[in-house]
C-alpha cells in the first residue's frame, strides 16, 4: 500500500491500556509529550510505533534479506530501485504539535537525535507537511550508539533520508516523490545508484563490489511496483566491519552474531565469484583477533568499556540520554557519565559502556581461573 | 584420593529404580549384558558412570581448563606431570564376568570400540586385575565419531592410555604406577613430557609451543599430591583445527562452539607472546571459510554431510552401532548406511551424518529466500 493508504483514527484508550498492561506497550515521555510505544507488533502497527491520542507515528517495519544474489531473481518480479544502505541507527523524524521529535527504531523519542534535529534536516518541511515521518539513518563517529565510523561521516553525525511515510499511514512514499521532496527541502538522502531489471542484473555485482571496496554497508532495493517490496543486500567489508566493532563486547554480544556474519561473508564471496581468498582470510581473522587482543590488554588494565562522545545543544538532553541509557539493559553494558562539558555553545557529553561480561570473563581468564566447559 | 580409595557396595535396585524414573539414569544392555548407566551426577557418582548389580564403573570426571599460562601458577600447588591430551573420543575398557567392555564418556558401551578392543589393548591384564579401568582417548581417521585425522594415528584407530582406575573406587592411580602398569602390559600410553615444578614453569610454553607447531591438542597437568589436582591446556592449532572440522556442519553446532575458541585462541597467542599475528589470522579466516565454501558446494549438490568409515570384526557391532547413532539426536545430524562389506576378514561401515541444519539453512539461502534477522 502506498501514501494514504492508511486512515487516522483514534484508538480507544482502553485498547492502549489493555495493550501497557499485557505489556505489548509502554508509557513513555519526552518533556511535556506523553506517549505510548509499541514493544510487540499489535492491531495491525509494527513493533516501535508511537501512539498518543490521534497521533500514530506507525513502527519502521524490517526488510528481509536476500542471502544471495540469486535471491534477487526469485523475489524481485518489477525493476527495482537501488539505494545505499547506510550503517548507522535507524530514526524517524515527525511533528507533534509545535514540537519535531525523533524516535529510535523502538519507539523511545532519542534525546540526542531530538536535541541535533535541526542540524540534520530543514524543520521547514513540517511547516509545510506537518504530518509527514522522514525515515533515515543517522550516522557518523559521534553517535551514543554506534561504535566506530562512517566513511560517508568523518566527523560529527549526519543523516541520511531513505524514506517518507504520513502519520497513520500504512505505506512508503513511491521513490520518485521521496526523492522530489528531498529535492525541494534539501534532505539528504541515501546515495541513489538507479533502477535495475531483474531480467538483467549485470550492473548490481558491479555496484555493490565498488560498496565493498570502500568498505560501506550494502544496498536497499526497492521494487517499482504497487507491492513496493524492498529487500537488503550487505557487503562482505560490511559483515568484517561489525565482528570487529562489537568484538571490542565479544562476551556482552549472542555469540550467533558473530557466526552469522560469517556465514554471510562466505556466501558474498560465491556471490562475487571471489577465487583467491588468502586476503580475506587474513582480514576475517584479524577482524576477531586484532579487537580481542586489544581487549586483553584493556582487562588487564582492569576493564573493558566502549568510549562515545557526543554534541549536544542542550544540557539537559545529555541528562536525558544518560538516564535513557542507564535504563537499557542486555548488551548494552552499563553506562557511566565521563564529563559533561561546554564548548562553544554545544555540551559535549563523553560517556563509556562498561562491557561487563567481556571484562569478567577475560579477567578471570588472566587470573587464572579453572573452566570446566 | 587415590586408588582404594572408594569401597563396593551394593546400590541397592530401589534406588536404582527411582534414578531412572527421575530420568536421573536410564537403563540400557549390551548383548546379555545389563545396565544403567547415568545421565546425571547422582549419589557422588559422576555422569557416564554404568552400573550393574555390584558392578560400578565410575563416569571419567571432567577436567577443568586453564584459559592462560598464569592460571598453572595460581592452581597447582606441586610440581605436576605434563602429558599429552590427544584429540578423540574418552573411552574405558574394563571386564565384567567374562566380557570386556568399551563405554564412551556418557556411559553407553561402544559397538566399535568393544568390538576392536583386542586391537586397542592386551586383554591379558584383565586376567591378571580384573577390576582394572583403563581409560584412555580413541583417535584416527577411522572412528564413528571424530570427523578429521589426529597426527599421532595416520590409519584406522589408535588407543592412548591416561589413567587406571578400579571398579567402584572413586581415585586414579598415580601416574608413576600407571605407568608401571603400563609398561608391564605393553600398554599404549598418551606422550609423555616429564615433570615441571610451578616454581619454573619455563619449559611448559617450549613443549606447548612444539605440539601447537605440530598441530596437536595440547597437554593435561596432573599434580604429583595427594589432592591429585589435575588440569588441560590447549594449544592454537587445536582451536583453529576444531573450527575447522565443527564448520562442516556450521550450524548443526551451538554458534559458542565457534566463538569460545575463537576467543581462547586469542589467550593463546597472548601466552605465546606471538606479535606476528598475520600467519595466525590467515589461519583462523581459513579454518571458516575455507570449510563453509565447502559446505556451500555441498549444498548446490544437494546436502551437507559427514562421510565415516570404520572398520569391525563382527558383523553385528557395525549393525550395533548403526542403531545406537540413530538414537542420539541433537548436533550429530541423522545417520544413513552408505554400505556395510567384507574385505580381507574385516566388516567395513561406511555411513553418513546429514547435516540437517546446515542443509536446509545453505539451501535456502542459495535458493534466494528472504531472511528476516
Amino acid at each position: 500500500m502506498l501514501r494514504g493508504g492508511g486512515r487516522q483514527r483514534v484508538i480507544p484508550e482502553s485498547d492502549i491500556h489493555a495493550a501497557v498492561a499485557e505489556k505489548k506497550a509502554k508509557r513513555e515521555s519526552f518533556g511535556d509529550w506523553a506517549y505510548v510505544r509499541l514493544l510487540h507488533d499489535w492491531h495491525g502497527w509494527p513493533r516501535g510505533t508511537l501512539l498518543a491520542g490521534e497521533v500514530v507515528i506507525p513502527g519502521y517495519p524490517k526488510i528481509g534479506r536476500v542471502q544471495t544474489l540469486s535471491g534477487i531473481l526469485t523475489q524481485f518480479h518489477a525493476p527495482f530501485w537501488v539505494e545505499e544502505k547506510v550503517d548507522g541507527y535507524n530514526v524517524r523524524i515527525f511533528r507533534v504539535g509545535d514540537e519535531i521529535y525523533a524516535a529510535t527504531r523502538g519507539g523511545l523519542v532519542c534525546p540526542f537525535t531530538t536535541d541535533r534535529r535541526a542540524d540534520l534536516v530543514d524543520p521547514t518541511i513540517f511547516s509545510a507537511h506537518p504530518d509527514l515521518i522522514l525515515c533515515g539513518e543517522v550516522t557518523g563517529p559521534e553517535t551514543p550508539y554506534v561504535e566506530g565510523t562512517s566513511p560517508l561521516v568523518p566527523q560529527d553525525i549526519g543523516f541520511f533520508l531513505f524514506d517518507v511515510i504520513r502519520q497513520g499511514g500504512k505505506g512508503f512514499f513511491p521513490v520518485e516523490e521521496r526523492r522530489a521532496l528531498a529535492r525541494s527541502f534539501a534532505l539528504p538522502e541515501v546515495p541513489f545508484y538507479g533502477r535495475i531489471d531483474p531480467k538483467d542484473l549485470r550492473e548490481l555485482p558491479a555496484i555493490v563490489s565498488r560498496l565493498d571496496a570502500q568498505e560501506r554497508e550494502g544496498v536497499v532495493l526497492k521494487e517499482d511496483s504497487l507491492r513496493n517490496f524492498r529487500a537488503k543486500y550487505v557487503t562482505g567489508s560490511a559483515e568484517l566491519s561489525d565482528i570487529a566493532s562489537m568484538t571490542q563486547r565479544y562476551l556482552d554480544v549472542p555469540p550467533e552474531y558473530f557466526t552469522e556474519r560469517v556465514l554471510r561473508l562466505a556466501l558474498f564471496l560465491e556471490d562475487m565469484g571471489v577465487t583467491d581468498r588468502e586476503e580475506w582470510y587474513r582480514r576475517l581473522g584479524k577482524a576477531f583477533l586484532s579487537a580481542l587482543r586489544e581487549r586483553i590488554a584493556a582487562a588487564r588494565q582492569g576493564r573493558c568499556a566502549g568510549s562515545f562522545c557526543c554534541r549536544f545543544h542542550a544540557r539537559e538532553n545529555a541528562l536525558r540520554l544518560l538516564d535513557d541509557l542507564g535504563q537499557i539493559h542486555g548488551h548494552e553494558g552499563e553506562t557511566r557519565l565521563v564529563s559533561l562539558q561546554e564548548e562553544g555553545g554545544s555540551w559535549f557529553l563523553r560517556f563509556e559502556k562498561l562491557y561487563r561480561s567481556t571484562t569478567g570473563f577475560l579477567r578471570n581468564a588472566l587470573g587464572g581461573s579453572l573452566r570446566f566447559d
